[in-house]
């Protein structure tokens, strides 16, 4: 079974038939970045289209009994977060509305200050806020998973001392393989290992040492010795493929609406040449078991773990 | 000249009465606290309202012309202003569109972290964001007066040190005449002296020695001893007077919809006896006289300061 803890990519019936190609079981899919309450809502119309549309691809799922279900019946299950904390407002009532719309992840930040915490792009950090402290309690409630992915170090670690229930990094490789912002540090690791937390390891090309030119052993490489480290079921994959989505997002991404002079274009960066797609899953077990993983903990790393966290993360308390 | 800095009155022909009866020029009306964008623009209909249905007693003013147009008709001047940037959300653009609304001053956070800085009741304060940076830009250039009543310290130095115009805490008292979070540093006093800024000091209760028992000669006191320090220009009145608002107000000012479990019951405090509503900013002419003020000085913080500083600060750049 192989699951992926977070793709952004364009929804289109070919890349539902790659997720099938690929056997993909499950992915957590974006369905907001800078958007409010508003913009998540008119994107989760989007996704109910595509449920019509593609249902005997895809489908819906809120729960690792869904993820069953769906696979049972040939399909891959959809399951939504968030990459930033701006559909909740000020209005912590939000949380429990958005896992009713079916959000199941949430991140805190999403690069810069949010009202929760700040990102991995601010000069400075002063970790879990005032606010942020009683969001975390809201999503521990209601089993929407936190996702620290683009969180700042400090502020990472605060909710993971502070969250009753695990946390995840759903996409971000290790800082000490790769070091750039976006990478975590090793007493996040740690720390998430103490409680129990995940990471998804991220194929995004500038979280990979080497860029776009990453090799499939290096890579497995540096998986293997995560799990080494850290043991098993700490891991999975956080892909974060943006197939086919046009360079306007990526600089979407960067500059939202909230800059007057945008960033300088940037374009996505090519996906290494072993993972373009949802079909290539099996390039990536086969890398892991040439880098001597065993197979049980290659199809942890490719989709067990994800589910065994979910299945205790989305229970409501 | 009377002029107020800072009023959150609960709207009726009886206030709008008392303030023609306590001969009030002009006065900034808050307009948002935990509001969005929508929110803050049902507040501005409801004020559309109270202009159309009190037009012999107010009127809208949106520049220092408008204010001498309404005060030659007889008339006390409403400017509008924001204690939080809610309502710009993530959206630069926003800033331009509250100031086409009308809004002539705004907050950058109340009391907790914004996405602009960090709240004088945050445990941690990290200053100006990234975000923050482009809000004041762009305050700065459509004539946006930025207020840092509520802020943190070091966010409030932070935006004294970037911002190309002055800026004002349009309602706080000296800390060392009385420490508690809301009131200012003497660093920030200095900071502001040196920048062409402006401080409104408050006759909120919670902001005075003694609470609602200051009485007027300890008030006036503490005024003649930072005027002698800083000088005559740098001060006004920002009342905070929230006449006529049921506690229930109050309480949601405590507790926005951000709160699971809200914090315990409070009740306005009482006013000191000496300011009540706006009858009785004679009483404070009288005070600052007894404690030896020159009249130019009297006039200069009952309102001729604050228009001064307004005057400059409106014009778009």
């Amino acid at each position: 079974m192989y699951v992926d803890g977070l793709q952004y990519i364009y929804p289109s019936r070919a890349v539902f038939q790659q997720m099938r190609l690929g056997s993909l079981s499950a992915v957590q899919i974006t369905v907001g970045y800078h958007e409010d309450f508003l913009g998540v809502v008119d994107n989760l119309q989007t996704w109910n289209h595509w449920f019509e549309e593609c249902g005997d691809l895809i489908a819906k799922a809120t729960s690792c009994e869904d993820i069953l279900v769906a696979n049972a019946a040939g399909k891959t299950a959809i399951l939504f977060g968030l990459q930033n904390s701006l559909a909740i407002g000020a209005d912590l009532a939000r949380v429990e509305l958005l896992s009713q719309l079916g959000i199941r992840f949430c991140q805190l930040t999403y690069n810069q200050q949010s009202l929760l915490g700040s990102g991995c792009f601010e000069a400075y950090d002063n970790g879990l806020t005032v606010f942020g402290r009683e969001v975390v309690d809201e999503m521990n409630r209601v089993g929407m998973i936190v996702d620290l992915s683009h969180a700042g170090h400090k502020t990472a670690m605060d909710v993971v001392g502070y969250s009753k229930r695990p946390t995840a990094v759903t996409h971000a490789n290790p800082g000490v393989w790769h070091s750039v912002p976006r990478n975590i540090h090793d007493d996040l690791l740690k720390a998430l290992s103490d409680t129990g937390g995940m990471v998804g390891f991220s194929l995004y090309p500038h979280h990979l040492k080497s860029g776009s030119d990453c090799s499939l052993p290096e890579f497995s490489q540096m998986v293997a010795e995560m799990v080494e480290i850290y043991g098993n079921k700490m891991f999975g994959i956080g892909s974060d493929l943006c197939q086919d989505q046009p360079d306007s997002v990526v600089n979407w991404m960067r500059n939202g609406h909230w800059r007057k002079t945008p960033a300088p274009p940037v374009v996505f960066p090519d996906c290494p040449v072993w993972f373009r797609d949802n079909r290539d899953f099996s390039n990536l077990a086969d890398g892991l078991k040439a880098a001597g993983l065993p197979a049980e903990h290659v199809a942890g790393v490719l989709g067990d773990n994800w589910v065994a966290f979910w299945q205790r993360g989305f229970d409501p308390l």
